[in-house]
């Protein structure tokens, strides 16, 4: 590519809305341009990048067994009513209207539409396991689009879902993919960690999401620094420490006029926040159900979804504080409160020497106990998680960081096959549901949170595998005509090897050219300068260590052999 | 690929939908499958056709100097308003409304988008000419889909746009991408012809399509048996053969009670219906013109468009009748009508001899001479051609096909450019808009038209450019120790050259084998039945011309290995 006559329109200043450095640098080296709220073009060097990212997943999916389809976009909105998701999804799917007045959405994923490809096409146990993957677009109307590509609306996916004949076949078939994404992963030169997490509007029972560590991610992960333990936060387990103890004196009620807060409270009470009971009033399919925590933590919504076992919940508002005048809101608390289910936090179980609302407005309690002043409904893991808790499972300490979800696997289990009848016949002839798993990648966001890993204050710094091309030539003076002769010999060479790289042809300045190049981020850069002039050799520069070696025009080329033969080894 | 753990679904049933070949036979092949009305999958065999088109595509893209990128699928209701299409598109784009209430259209095409990104990002002499081209999903809200790929509502494009200084640069540009369909449709082992056609809602004067000859083709192509004349029928010009002669006797009014259709008036006077004088009422932006045409001929409403100078017009319907009340349907005729615009095609200049209604109820008028007795305010090419006229080139005889359009090609001039402003700075710094073209390629629709040109009653038969893969080894008893090593033989020696392939190792009769082989359309395949156990060769069927040779391992690899480098070749 001439870079003359290459549209990289790369750009001075960051674009206002940028508030990340992927964002900006993408921007700002010409890859993509925003079109609207979550939505951008792909520009040449943008889309080659995307199109290494998909040939990387491509044979590692292959690799693997699956199949690429491809799934439409439009989805019926009938298929979706099988599922339940059609309005479980809500606002974030983008729905519309066809002329015939019939009712569509744009998928923000396929379980839906393979699962009816399938149940409509396999039917013997000997046709399975069957994996099946696509890379597509895929819309999510985010109520707040931002970050670039790392929340847009409309995005590049791969999805795969797999069918086995039972729980085995699939948890085999989970594997062969986590390990698969792994490769993916670190073939894309990132760092990364699979946590377990959430399973979401997706269901199943497990999952793990592949995280990319970033100062920016909107992820965080809670991980052992002793085990393998690590979770995404919102899950992450830890081990109590055991119950505070108290001195068995009885309970006291004290005034504590105009304190609400646990802040206030505790304050006044001359207590560790830890020694209060936090009382959360929850409306659980209209029925309220008390949860206690400790003072200093906060509830986790995720976990309570799963101890509900219901999505239909919400803390209290103004309107069922009225409808529940007996709970008292400020005052809430477990002792003496009647007609409630209560649930509490693990680590207050035979609590003493704590402190809660007195269910009576400016008074709390305080040496309540645990067992002794109140029980409760039933004990679980309601919190979250925080830097330098316990490991559950080693007792190590855990650590918090942030990442960038660029993966997720989920176990389906029958979640799609049982409310859509996709079943096949067994060798007994007996009608069973397929198991079925199901895995994404998003595209368009990994390449985003490479640029995270992957980058400096003077632009992107791509790794080999996925950079638009593996070298620019620059020229430094391109109208000296031995310094052109040297740049276009070394650009033929390069093109008879069958690499398609950058040659910087335009009539610029030496400052301008090793500003963009280093905003463009292309792992070797062969500089002709003065040097050049001399000695008859290109100064190779390596962008991610600053390296610079001087090389005559064979030397260049092993040089690049030998780092693309290296990708390879890694196919 | 080994096919016991391909999907590649096969079905003994046509759908009951599907009125030709190529829907047929795709579903039955299993290569695609309808989701709704015009929505479809595309399995893994299909998807490899379609990968093979999109590369053919981007080899020819690029080598003509385009640059390929990737614009959203959803596009703001904002930039569709500056090009006034927003309005124009109507109900064959699907819209939709975001959770901000914000419109937004399904690109059926990119024109605006385009247009924007350039806009915003040249300004310049010197970055021009500049080329774009992308493939990606494209929805057309069809008001009647059918015929599986060939007019589906979701289907991928390959869309390009190019910007030049001025005309002769994007004549320049249009030619290139002239010669660069024609190698792509070639290359894709269709015969095609390129036809001058309308510009539609796309816009601009100058307008091919590049049509596939076929039986099922919903267009119809005029064009020269001696010369290279060929255009859609909706714009073929013929030339007129002097009109026709009269004998001077003076008008006479004639009775025809009950007559009103040109069959029943020319019948009752004894006259060819040529003799006829056809008179079309329309209204224009609401106007009444008059629209003379002969007897045996149909007026062309694309022609008819162009003469108006709007899209804006319809035949009278009864509403018009009433409004104009002089006007006596059935019986209008342009002798002593006044007060209204009348154009004729060009036939009737001069054409004496002829018929018309009276404007008086159940009266016609003959020995009408246009002249002599009435006036018109303009001659035009109003009709359609037809099978046997002559042509305007070269004045040969003009033939008639039916065709399907895979490709078309556009110069739009500034009809984008000015409206929304693109512009750039000349050599002298004058401010000037860029000249732009545009161009399609149904990229499904391709290979609906593939299947068209190459099927018999069997099944597919793929050209080798675009086939899902090259060699079909069917091994007749896949449990047979000699042959299933035999077959595994070849197909590692595939593979080991790269070569993807299809081995039938299912336990199957091998006249399901066959029938399958047959349907699927792979056209090399390499049969082991039992000759194999008295002579050790395959016998080397090509399913295009059922020729079938013995070959041994080596002989089949090099047959292969020669075709595959024809292929190269084309390149």
């Amino acid at each position: 590519m001439r870079q003359s006559q290459t549209f990289i329109p790369t750009l001075k200043e960051s674009p206002a809305d940028a508030e990340i450095a992927s964002h900006r640098l993408l921007v700002r080296a010409g890859f993509i341009r925003k079109v609207a709220s979550g939505i951008y073009d792909f520009l040449p060097l943008g889309l080659r990048v995307v199109q290494k990212i998909e040939g990387i997943i491509r044979q590692e999916m292959n690799r693997a067994g699956a199949q690429e389809v491809q799934l439409p976009i439009m989805q019926p909105r009938e298929i979706w009513e099988e599922s339940g998701r059609w309005s479980k999804y809500g606002p974030e799917m983008m729905r519309l209207v066809d002329r015939a007045e019939r009712d569509f959405g744009l998928g923000p994923t396929h379980e839906e539409i393979i699962t009816d490809l399938v149940r409509s096409n396999v039917s013997s146990y000997r046709e399975l396991p069957l994996n099946l993957y696509q890379i597509g677009t895929k819309f999510r109307d985010e109520i707040r689009p931002r970050f670039g590509l790392l929340r847009a609306r409309e995005f590049l996916m791969k999805d795969g879902y797999s069918f086995d004949r039972d729980t085995d076949g699939m948890v085999r078939t989970y594997e062969l993919m986590y390990e698969a994404y792994g490769r993916v992963f670190t073939r894309s030169g990132c760092t990364w960690r699979a946590v377990e997490a959430d399973t979401g509007l997706i269901g199943g029972d497990i999952s793990h999401e592949f995280m990319v560590p970033a100062e920016v991610g909107e992820d965080s992960i809670a991980f052992c620094g002793e085990c393998s333990y690590a979770a995404n936060l919102e899950l992450a387990a830890y081990s109590r420490r055991g119950p505070l103890q108290g001195e068995g004196q009885a309970v006291e009620k004290v005034s504590t006029p105009d304190k609400r807060t646990i802040e206030e409270v505790s304050g006044f009470l001359g207590l560790e926040p830890e020694r209060m009971i936090k009382c959360l009033m929850f409306l659980v399919e209209d029925r309220p159900i008390a949860v206690l925590v400790p003072g200093d933590r906060e509830a986790n919504e995720v976990k309570l979804e799963r101890i509900f076992s219901t999505d239909e919940f919400r803390l209290f508002n103004e309107e069922d504080w009225k409808r529940f005048p007996h709970m008292l809101q400020g005052f809430v608390g477990p002792v003496g409160m009647e007609g409630v289910e209560i649930i509490a936090d693990s680590a207050l179980e035979g609590a003493a020497g704590m402190a809660c609302g007195a269910n009576e407005v400016d008074y709390h309690l305080r040496n309540v106990e645990q067992g002794r002043d109140f029980g409760v409904q039933g004990f679980a893991d309601v919190t979250f998680a925080r830097e330098g808790d316990t490991c559950p499972r080693c007792g190590g300490i855990l650590k918090v960081e942030e990442g960038i979800e660029v993966g997720q696997v989920f176990q389906l289990g029958d979640r799609y096959s049982h409310p859509m009848g996709c079943c096949y016949d067994d060798e007994n002839g007996n009608s069973r549901p397929m198991i079925m798993g199901t895995y994404g990648i998003g595209v368009t966001r990994l390449m985003a949170a490479i640029v995270e890993q992957h980058h400096d204050e003077r632009g992107i710094i791509w790794p080999l595998s996925v950079a638009p091309c593996p070298l620019h030539i620059l020229p430094l003076d391109y109208e000296e005509e031995r310094r052109k002769e040297a740049a276009e010999e070394l650009y033929r060479s390069c093109r008879n090897r069958g690499w398609e790289i950058l040659l910087d042809d335009r009539m610029e300045r030496a400052g301008v050219k090793f500003a963009d190049a280093d905003l463009l981020g292309i792992p070797y850069r062969a500089v002709i300068g003065k040097g050049y002039l001399e000695d008859g050799k290109y100064e190779l520069q390596v962008r991610a260590t600053g390296e610079k070696i001087k090389a005559d025009l064979e030397s260049v080329l092993d040089h690049l052999q030998e780092a693309l033969d290296s990708l390879r080894d890694e196919d």
